[in-house]
């Protein structure tokens, strides 16, 4: 289950505000085309955003009409930035759009055509990359899940929320081709209902036992001794463990904490923030009101009504039980053992 | 803001399922329609709720037509066995049905036209108590928010779920009209979204101010040093303070008891269970599916996705600091605390 597919100067993305009442895809032939689909959701995942990214830098530096070298890393780093002002939580997005432009400034002494070539090669690596990094993540993590375990998620950090297979849906999906007996609890997740639209349908998809709750009963069934272990995607990790996830992730992680039920973040690498030492350095982005007073177009609040929608939160390190990786499981301290990923 | 009104047979319900784009009316003219009206949740508020059985009864007790007192006697207990069987978790509706109940026996010895017309004045007395109650929680809650507080609350237990003030949402308007400058949070609450779509709009009418956000932001706001403290109200409380309410109330105590902020319960005496010692003997209704995976009638989840729907949750006593009531503000420990109410 691809969210996104690159082929001959064109991405397709599966459109991700529509489903799971319609599979719509949405052609992008143009980077400001790539740049709307990310900021208006309709690839919406840290790991996914970050390989959109890519092939949006890709697709706009293909279509650069010039002979003078500066001129083309003028216009690169214009449609980097128009990139870079989608989203502000998830690393991802940054971590892309350097090492797509790192793969421009290395191939300056070749040909343009080449540099470009180049460009469209690294994102296509990051794709793969990608797949393969989920799939490492699964079976790293699948080791944490018992037989006959019920897992909590939060959002969706599936096969949707990246290239294929997703991380937190990763894990699960591995414990399940492993043969392991487990059930999956979903957060809707409101506003954006990732969990209700994305992660229900994509378990439902693979045949795995999926039931949908509203976020306000994760707690109750933590409470109930229904829930095993809690696994989650992530936006950024700071070097310390804290991590920024979509919006209710704090919540989940303070109730499972309360409740001693393991809590699991499941990332690639390319979502650890090397350069922040604490969550506290996360810029948490707002969306519109409408996204809460309305619901597929239906209105269900007051008109007028003040509302806030930050997107995410910052789960604080004490929290986390173990963040899952490529490279392995990270125990606490955090703030030490994610240091060493880097080397 | 009264959600009920009788007049001459007719009890008038402010249809809750509609607001706040509609303003819509129900008539109930027998004790079944207002048996569906609570089972449809047109009326809802463990207050209203109770009050609205009564009148059930009264209106059930008026139309029956026979001279045999045993008869009559059998009837009544038809009537009440209906109204009991609507919702299964707020104890007002059982307090009510046997306070009315009661006040029918009182009265054995007099002529089945007096017997009714006792039930009805029975009805009538709950109803105006009700009002008194909740302007005296207001009184009593209001010395606990100081000026500049920002409340969260979650559900509406506002003048719509009781005959008019609100509990917690009396204890706000109270310190609202003692000049207190404040403002509330309301926590959408899924599935029914009572906070959305009754809380705000309630707040909005008395020019309150309030901030509406989803349920699974709370805990995001409280962790901010948003919040100075929650109130919220009550279906059902154990001798020792545990507390059934709307679900999702369980997970913002455990994040206010997490961030040090006082978690308030205000609530009637009749909310109080006498015969139960703790939480756990309270049941918890279980509603339908469509609850969740539709909001006003728009599909939101894939269809034939499995649902758990649980519509309250139990709040131990160790996450509340304090129970508000029309006879003064209740502290731990409950278990002794409770008991001298009732004296």
């Amino acid at each position: 289950m691809r969210p996104l597919e690159y082929s001959d100067g064109v991405l397709k993305l599966l459109d991700q505000t529509k489903l799971p009442l319609e599979q719509v895809t949405v052609e992008c032939r143009t980077y400001e085309e790539v740049a709307a689909s990310i900021r208006d959701m309709i690839v919406r995942g840290a790991p996914a955003i970050g390989v959109t990214a890519a092939y949006g830098i890709a697709i706009g530096a293909l279509a650069i009409s010039t002979n003078s070298k500066e001129e083309f890393t003028n216009q690169l780093e214009e449609i980097c930035n128009t990139i870079r002002n989608t989203r502000p939580t998830a690393v991802n997005l940054f971590w892309a759009i350097e090492r797509v432009y790192k793969s421009a400034l290395d191939n300056m002494d070749k040909p343009i055509a080449e540099i470009k070539e180049k460009v469209l090669e690294e994102a296509i690596r990051m794709d793969n990359e990608d797949v393969e990094n989920n799939w490492a993540i699964g079976q790293n993590g699948s080791k944490l899940i018992k037989d006959n375990f019920t897992i909590l998620t939060h959002c969706n950090a599936g096969a949707l929320a990246t290239c294929d297979y997703g991380t937190a849906l990763g894990v699960i999906r591995a414990a399940h081709e492993a043969g392991k007996n487990i059930d999956v609890y979903a957060d809707e997740t409101r506003p954006y209902l990732q969990g209700a639209r994305l992660t229900a349908w994509e378990l439902m998809q693979e045949g795995i036992p999926v039931t949908l709750i509203c976020d306000n009963m994760a707690g109750h069934f933590m409470k109930s001794g229904k829930i095993n272990c809690v696994i989650v995607g992530a936006d950024r990790i700071a070097l310390n463990g804290d991590t920024a996830n979509k919006i209710g992730t704090y919540s989940v992680a303070v109730l499972a904490h309360e409740n001693k039920i393991p809590f699991y973040v499941a990332a690639p690498l390319s979502t650890i923030d090397f350069s922040i030492e604490s969550g506290e350095s996360i810029p948490i982005e707002e969306r519109k009101a409408l996204e809460v007073t309305q619901i597929m177009g239906v209105q269900i609040a007051p008109h007028g009504v003040k509302v806030a929608n930050p997107s995410f939160d910052v789960t604080p390190n004490r929290y986390i039980t173990a963040i899952i990786t490529e490279k392995g499981i990270v125990y606490p301290p955090f703030a030490e053992n994610i240091k060493k990923l880097k080397l």
